[in-house]
């Protein structure tokens, strides 16, 4: 099996956030189509790990922001590259402030500037995979919020995903004791990453590994 | 709620196929999403209507031809315009003759040409929905074809779907009927659709009807 033969599945990329007893956060998933119509359904996979899954078991809504072709690296990393156990995604007086982001029909906030669309949902089911956990939810709200065209998986891994910076040179004199995922932040213990490594959290490949020094 | 908003959910477009007992049969998706790691599970949504979705009921295992950006309109309409339970789409001697096409690890044939991937599953578990099922399974087998880029769903309504044609010249002395959906096949009865009408099997817009004459 040929682990590179489902990078060709296309997907968007979304902020998908949750609220549960004060309790807000947000993180970045790939994952989301429509399986039903009439009425309309979508189904999401959120990664177990992740505390927006957690909330989402608990408060059984979500909003989905679909990131638009605007969107840049920076609310990528806000969202999707740090733990909302650790800081507070929607911090008064930060980048994503909660009292100024717009709020969904379950008062969950969205983004509105680098979104096209945003989706209210109301979990109806959920089964646990293992690494991941699928919701299957009823649309509760659907609102257009521009006319620009949806960011694509493939165009955030070609477009807007910086390069891995060369830090070789700086890094002569220090031992490599492991490898970190720039995407979701795990950590392989061992100096050499072998060249067909994929993260196990979130499958990316060895290319977007990023050493760390002893 | 606006339903256009959920066209900004992107997806792929591919050729799901699958055997039972001897019978063969594909069609036009765009459903497919990852849904887990170690082990990699996937799931797709298939309108229950559809000759296919009988099938993979019955056989619990299936073959997704991600299709690439070479696809053309003759292939999606093949496959996707004609239903299995009337003609054989895969009949020999035709342009998707089964004895030349290749056959995955379970004998399922799939698209080389115009596929840049091929996935076979086994259905692990299924759930329906109303309109369509959903099924989770599991990759047997998974083999990258080509480089090429995959087809995307928005590639396919804005590049590969030929525009409606103008045909009212020609029909001025006809009574229009009824509203044929150029997707799926569907047929509304009556002489004038609604401007917000969408297809209840494939949820295509009014602009993908053409007018059926008495």
């Amino acid at each position: 099996m040929d682990n590179k033969a489902l990078y060709n599945i296309s997907y968007g990329v979304f902020m998908l956030a949750t609220k549960h007893e004060g309790k807000v956060n947000g993180c970045i998933t790939n994952t989301c189509m429509q399986v039903a119509n009439g009425p309309t359904r979508v189904a999401i996979a959120c990664i177990n790990a992740n505390y927006t899954c957690e909330l989402i078991k608990k408060s059984g809504i979500f909003a989905l922001s679909l990131l638009d072709e605007t969107c840049d690296f920076d609310t990528i990393r806000h969202f999707g590259m740090q733990s909302g156990r650790d800081v507070d995604k929607f911090a008064p007086g930060g980048s994503f402030d909660i009292n100024t982001l717009p709020a969904d029909v379950n008062q969950i906030p969205y983004l509105k500037e680098h979104a096209c669309s945003v989706l209210s949902c109301r979990v109806l089911d959920s089964k646990d995979l293992g690494s991941h956990t699928l919701f299957i939810a009823e649309i509760v709200d659907a609102v257009l919020l521009n006319d620009k065209k949806p960011l694509t998986y493939a165009d955030y891994q070609n477009r807007v995903k910086p390069r891995p910076a060369a830090k070789k040179e700086d890094a002569s004199d220090r031992k490599i004791v492991g490898w970190k995922c720039r995407i979701c932040g795990y950590v392989y213990e061992g100096s050499e990453l072998p060249d067909d490594y994929t993260c196990p959290i979130c499958k990316h490949p060895k290319e977007d590994f990023e050493p760390v020094y002893g």
